[in-house]
């Protein structure tokens, strides 16, 4: 169709999206944040709207063969929540558009309905609209997140400073191992179907993979202790794609501590089963969901005695880059992974 | 994988919608209007939020032998305008998402991205959002539209009253006779790639199939001479559907007058070449974007002069009906079309 053809792979995901982009004016006084960040901002007076949103795809985000599409439906809405509270707001509202096949049935449809609106009490969200239309081939899934917070609460990406202490939410890396345990399952039953699947009784990572919750409680317990991180962004793509997106944004750089990354036991034992490096599987993993954020040292106290949060680093200038001071005491630049290859047609 | 097995055409379209909503309890108070509607309402403040989401599937929506990308991505934006339009509303914000194959190149990426600018800068509206994603097969672009209005000047589907005059806008069934155009030389191409594609200097058909317009001129026409429609809806699926939505919304008949369907010439002639009656392709043929409204009588003089608003039945109550009266002289009753089926895989 086109005399030059560029192939999407070679731009990677958020080149894409900046080539795309690039030149996007803004028109309306109401739009305070566009692209570039885990989501939007629109004025509306004292309270700002925030609003993200996701796309994911049978095949390429998901894998019915072992994804009971009653989770998949609860994951679709709290990956975007969790774009919300990145930004330190409150979801409200989502809509869902659906495409699907014929292979389809309403009782199907009926099983992400119930996910969908598990999630929307879980987390005390309205579904407020959608599109269900014929897809001729998969399922797709369309989420938008609306929410709401004070103009002076929110966190961005580009806002952190030299300085900050960078801290995480939760652990990380599971959610990855849960996938490799899922996907080992899944291709020895391929090969053999009369073999049963062994998890080796690891809900916790299958859980982390299949049925993800987005930290409400952090961005609630940020109020209650009078907190505004200087920057944060949910991890979906691995910490270190993450880490880089805040230093780009910022333009600063950062020093990351190995030994300040959570790992949870059932994390390290089955990276080592797998033979993969624990810290790795949690700097490109993805899918945890747990919030990166940064904040003022003079803040430390607030978030001191905090079960679930943990420093792992600190904020340095630009030119001092993005680097990984490992376990066993060296310091290398960090590598950003995080990019899902366009599938093949 | 499930026990009972009920396909999705069973249902139809809104038959399905309405069963996977119906328990949907709402748990915010600002979203004052959720599911049902061209779009959602939120409360904030003086003003109000109005959110509408559609999604594109090629193959489904549309047809890349015929629709050039540009024009692709200009009609997805546009589609979605209509329904904060519809909602008498000023549409400000877009999100979108693109799943997308590697048959796409960068430059078809551009393509589609010029057509959606272009619809941004037409219409006053920034892209703030999206995401970009990989298919396994064909093209998906899903959109949400935010808009901005005054509480006291929302129209809803539910409010129409009997006595109150059906008005439409614009012309119907052009993109209905456009698209048939377009598939006629398809299916000669396809049988004999060395004809010429003969689309009969039909520019108008074709136009109005593939670059759409929203009718912002519209709303602004409204707020200048004071009104505000007591229920309106665009009409995406057919006049006839639209006429329903309303009906059974607003728990009332109507009464329409086949004269008062207002036809192009150009879809008169090519109506009668492919043989179909020019109602029926208003009534039933769809994606005209134009606006259905009802007005109190009292307002007829702000619209009375108004050149591109017709007034063309009227509302009636319940029992009576939803009827056609034929340029015959034959009062029959109205039948609602516009549900395309789900694709087999």
């Amino acid at each position: 169709m086109e005399q030059k053809r560029t192939d999407v792979n070679e731009l990677g995901e958020f080149g894409l999206i900046d080539h795309l982009t690039k030149e996007n004016p803004i028109q309306n006084n109401s739009t305070i944040m566009g692209v570039g960040d885990d989501a939007a901002v629109i004025d509306n007076g004292e309270m700002v709207t925030v609003v993200s949103t996701d796309m994911l795809v049978e095949g390429i985000h998901f894998d019915l063969m072992y994804a009971p599409l009653k989770h998949l439906g609860y994951k679709a809405i709290v990956v975007n929540l969790s774009d919300i509270y990145a930004m330190n707001a409150t979801p409200k509202q989502v809509t869902v558009s659906l495409a699907l096949s014929n292979r389809f049935s309403v009782e199907a449809l009926e099983e992400i309905y119930a996910g969908i609106y598990t999630a929307c009490k879980r987390y005390g969200v309205d579904l407020i609209g959608g599109d269900t239309t014929s897809s001729p081939k998969g399922l797709y899934i369309s989420v938008t997140a609306i929410g709401q917070a004070k103009k002076e609460r929110l966190a961005y990406r580009n806002t952190a400073k030299v300085g900050d202490l960078l801290c995480i939410t939760g652990n990380l890396g599971a959610a990855y191992l849960g996938l490799q345990l899922l996907e080992r399952e899944k291709q020895i039953y391929l090969s053999n179907p009369g073999v049963q699947p062994d998890l080796e009784n690891q809900d916790y990572l299958v859980g982390r993979q299949l049925k993800p919750e987005a930290r409400k409680d952090v961005i609630e317990t940020f109020k209650k202790v009078g907190l505004v991180p200087t920057a944060m962004i949910d991890v979906s793509d691995g910490l270190a794609s993450e880490v880089f997106h805040i230093c780009k944004q910022s333009k600063v750089g950062a020093i990351i501590e190995e030994s300040g990354i959570p790992l949870h036991p059932d994390t390290e034992m089955m990276a080592l089963k797998f033979k993969l490096d624990p810290a790795t599987c949690a700097l490109s993993g993805g899918e945890d969901y747990e919030l990166l954020f940064t904040i003022d040292p003079s803040d430390i106290e607030k978030i001191k005695y905090l079960p679930d949060i943990y420093i792992m680093g600190e904020i340095v200038p630009k030119e001092d880059g993005i680097k990984l001071h490992t376990k066993g005491g060296n310091i290398h630049a960090l590598k950003a992974q995080g990019w899902r290859h366009f599938g093949e047609e």
